[in-house]
């Protein structure tokens, strides 16, 4: 029988990555980009994610500059201003954040297994 | 020579235990409960962390109570209202927290090696 304690205590980590100094991508990032990529708009992105679209314009763009390249394109014409669509270099930053992230949380499993305070 | 964008992404991660659901430490705390370890006091502590006394106790009594061992024991008498120590089970909970959290910045070293985007 483990001891009752170890069932209950548990892990939990961020990661957040980093260019010359500035955020470029956590969590909440990586997933408007995933919606974005979806939905094909920043204002339907932004919607889900229960964000003003100024505020989902503005961390495209912050992260557009950030990055060394640009990882979402907006396309003009249509309504609400067009949509926009990802890059490959757009795309291939959500694979490499969220292999990176299940990496990292699969090492957080096995320390929470080993775990006893 | 290595691409220049390789030495200049970087890989930031936090990491909190949480026991029965509530958050039990994370860097804050930890560095809290050394400061205690060191000075002997949570009023100095505190004031080294540039927090009021009343937040540090307040920190200090949840972790007592959500650990399954009390980590901090206050000391009656002498001036400030007496002391406070930390007990083996506290001791132990720092030690454990930062190699764990060095055994996670070890693997973030070499994701951050690897990383390209």
């Amino acid at each position: 029988m483990n001891p009752p304690n170890k069932d209950k205590l548990k892990i939990d980590f961020r990661i957040w990555i980093f260019n010359n100094g500035e955020k470029l991508f956590g969590k909440g990032r990586v997933e408007l980009l995933e919606k974005i990529n979806k939905s094909g708009s920043i204002a339907n992105a932004a919607k889900e994610m229960n964000m003003s679209y100024r505020q989902a314009w503005q961390m495209v763009n912050e992260m557009n500059k950030r990055s060394n390249h640009p990882l979402v394109e907006k396309q003009l014409g249509g309504k609400n201003g067009g949509g926009a669509i990802l890059t490959q270099a757009g795309k291939s930053a959500i694979n490499k954040f969220n292999e990176l992230e299940k990496r990292i949380n699969a090492v957080i499993v096995e320390e929470t297994k080993k775990l006893e305070l």
